[in-house]
């Protein structure tokens, strides 16, 4: 670790004293009842609305786990991290043309702004945005899933991720709204291929699921400059990595990223099946799950849990 | 300094290092031509488009010039930063019981916004959250220009900074658009004072005028948890300095925020006088001052020096 | 009367059908409770809600009243078009550089459509509209209140109609959404008089306070192409006289214009005081009033009779 | 004719005083060169722009024509009131549940208000309604294009009326705006049918072709009290005939829909191909059609000739 780590006046020497930090957190956020499970779609409404997960993964290796961190969940919305990878890698600063880097200031589906601004989605974490994204892949990959799943796979050390069938047609049959978006988007001609390809590779890249313990360790790179921690692979320039996490850190987390910044003060990216992931630069990787959502679409425990930590570590970057 | 400096592969180790950095970055800047003074007032429009000054004062007490650093100019929109911290310290969290801490995704004078949600400001940065705060310093101090002043003064070490006569008057003559936005919020019952009167303190603070010089070093404190590195006072928490720090990543840039923070990496904010301060936690603040805006009404030269510096010297917190 | 009136089949002969017909009508209505008597205003709060008055006055000169006829109540809106009527007279066709004569789709207060439109309203029935039409009265008249006085007098044949004090003071005092049309329409450069002036004129007219057979009387010149059935006198051309008819048509009965026009289908203003004036090309004028306002900001009672009225006697325009 | 006509002064008598009137106005209109074919799709823009039909047709039967009127061109949104008449005809007021009656204050596609007033349209004569009407005629109707068809052809009297199949392919090919706001629509659960069904409906319909003479008699009816007056069949009620009328008067003619009722001041419906029908109570139906347009989408020199007919022969229903 690069950081020196203070907890409430005491120094956090042990992997036991953050074993025991991670596992009170956890208990306090465990009477947290408050939240509704996502019930969009069918198969996101049957999770059971119990479970909690909370992993850090540090820089120098070490992953502690409390809770579920071993169920699949649905990463939803965190998945938009990983198409924007694969688009500014084969696109370069071009993309941006077609993409803005603004905080949008509404809701995450919202379609207003869009029409307002001629088709150019505010940002890449809005659906807008990673539905542009989407475009690029289907646009530029012959096998676009192939290339969303190989990079995951590879991020997080684990071959068996895979997309949820169920969800990927839930997501399909009920996404009208983001059809909406794409259609908007193509009216004009900021879309390329054609709109329901892109809207399935879009759902299908949302149902991606994977453990708790999955989502903090593929993310490690972005708190390390773009290299993997564990590999000691470069995934991407230090430059591209801090881009993203700038991106995380003004539209990660809906319409609550600024209230995120103000009270946790770390770059992080959340999704409607109640995952979280907190990127800490030089120090590590919180992840959380827990699927009731608060009213901006954020896990209401995973929100409890990753600024807990962020405030008694002291780990804002500001 | 606690950070080590990099810049072009070479370690910086001398203040002869920083300060040929800094003339080199300035060189460059003055080729930039591009850019419109600020004409909505005749006391702005009348300043010398060309006027260039680049100030870095760091945590260890050095201060590097270049340029018209000793010029004074109406620091505008910055001037925000001090409202807020006065109103914080008398409200406390209630403050955000009526501006919220959301980026806005709107340009900074937008009235639209305010509309659909009820007459509470998306954050303290844009003009209906700075004459919000206004509101809670003409309501909750007996002198309000003088608390006001007196922290300028004090910050800076400087006790001859004081707001122009002239902008002062020609802002309120034509401060239409500030008022529709008072008396909007004040229909939604969100303002107490009297409209006229907090205009005239919301107008009468974006008239303050001080140096390039004057204005790093009035910020350092932000840069320091809080402490101010020359008079090793506490101005505030460092919870309190880090949520300000917070708010200026996520909207202190106008609707160029996020691009900022992607670009550039640090807390930041900007005035239509064309003078920006960029607040590098652990390191120290940049100034940077040119009265030409870019289409956002941020100085186009700033920008650059802003940008070139924090990118050669590797200072993004992301 | 120059149409032949035919209800339930019914030829109607004798002005003994008429007046039936108005006292059936009106005991249907005075079984509707629902609705509440517009509060944002003491002044307006306390008006008894119980009260209900019908008045047709055909162009033969003949007037039938029901009800509570002869009780003073304030016009409110109604009063626009007196505005409008004197603004048109002096600027003629230059007015509608200033103000569209297009429905807004908006909530008649709503300010979001007067950003996005730069400062021109979308027609002098909204509020931003009658405010603009009430610089035009303050700029171009010596004593614009006195203009607007003897004009409704005259038309009124009624020497003694006042503005209500109380209700003027009450306006002005709680019309900061009002203010804020004002001072974004001057930002824009689309109002030439000082604000509080123009705003005193506008919260004045509003309180103009008439029986129900005044307000009738008053406008019978609109159904006469401009020509009054009593006095003879020319009001205004036959041309003007319908253009005004075709304002209130599509923008005279707040954010339920349309339905009007689809339910009843005659010209017609409304105010949140309770009152409706209904012109009927060629045969007459209805006034109805009652406090008790619908979700619209229409009288509950008064939208019923109107419309009863209006269909029985087959009064459509279409 | 039931309106006695009077023209500059003379009244007019004779077929020949119309036939003169008709030519005159056209002859004027032909020195109109502004505006713009419409060019969103292929098949439109290779419209020859200088054509240019009037067409007057009397409710005595008499049907007047000045220039190409035996040339057939796409109706195109004029087709939006066969679509609600077969709407109307099957649903009831049922329908009023699904769309409303108000004019929109935006253009004719936009869809900000569409996500504002989730997800029911403004009124069937904007894209979007007519969409929702599209999707009840699907809905409700084995053969939902035969249904329209043949209404079609029995109103023109004319066997031959047909869709053009490549404005069809055309249409449906650049189309996504109109997908957006079907698909926003079945987000909002207020469509039932398959999007791409009714969407190919909606498409079809629009390209509908037929003489600018056929355009007149086919609506006389609606001039009629719901009565064809050539084959004496009621097509509706009067109520319902008067209520199609009202929704043209405040909505048919796009964002100019009050200037129109402002300076002519009769019912009337535009589409992008460049025609006009204009209904005049008890008088008869005015045809326009030539191919450019104004900012609006509506016909420049069909605006002018359906205007200074109106005008001059003294139509205007207020």
């Amino acid at each position: 670790m690069t950081r020196e780590l203070v907890s409430g006046g005491q120094h956090i020497h042990a992997p036991d004293d953050l074993n025991r930090l991670l596992q009170d957190i956890y208990d306090e956020a465990m009477t947290i009842t408050s939240g509704k499970v996502a019930d969009y779609i069918p198969a996101l409404a049957e999770v059971n609305p119990d479970y909690c997960a909370l992993t850090l993964a540090t820089l120098d290796g070490e992953v502690f786990n409390v809770g579920d961190t071993k169920e699949h969940f649905s990463i939803q919305s965190v998945s938009k991290i990983f198409g924007l990878m694969l688009a500014m890698e084969r696109l370069g600063d071009d993309l941006w043309q077609r993409v803005k880097m603004e905080p949008s200031g509404q809701a995450f589906n919202s379609i207003v702004q869009l029409e307002w601004e001629q088709g150019i989605p505010r940002n890449p974490m809005i659906n807008a945005g990673a539905i542009l994204v989407s475009d690029v892949l289907v646009s530029h990959y012959s096998a676009s899933k192939n290339a969303v799943l190989s990079l995951v796979r590879s991020l997080c050390g684990n071959d068996k991720i895979y997309a949820d069938h169920d969800v990927h047609l839930s997501e399909k049959e009920h996404g009208h709204r983001n059809a909406a978006l794409a259609h908007l988007m193509k009216s004009f001609d900021n879309i390329e291929s054609d709109v329901d390809e892109l809207l399935d590779h879009y759902f299908w890249q949302c149902a991606i699921t994977m453990t708790g313990e999955n989502l903090a360790r593929s993310f490690t790179f972005l708190a390390n400059d773009g290299v993997c921690p564990f590999s000691k692979k470069e995934i991407m320039s230090k430059r591209d990595s801090q881009r993203i996490n700038a991106l995380l850190s003004t539209s990660g987390m809906y319409d609550q990223s600024g209230e995120f910044a103000f009270t946790v003060g770390v770059p992080a990216k959340s999704g409607v099946g109640g995952g979280i992931v907190a990127i800490v630069p030089d120090f590590g990787v919180i992840s959380a799950w827990s699927p009731r959502l608060n009213d901006y679409g954020n896990s209401a425990r995973g929100m409890f849990m990753v600024r807990e930590l962020a405030n008694r570590l002291g780990l804002s970057v500001y």
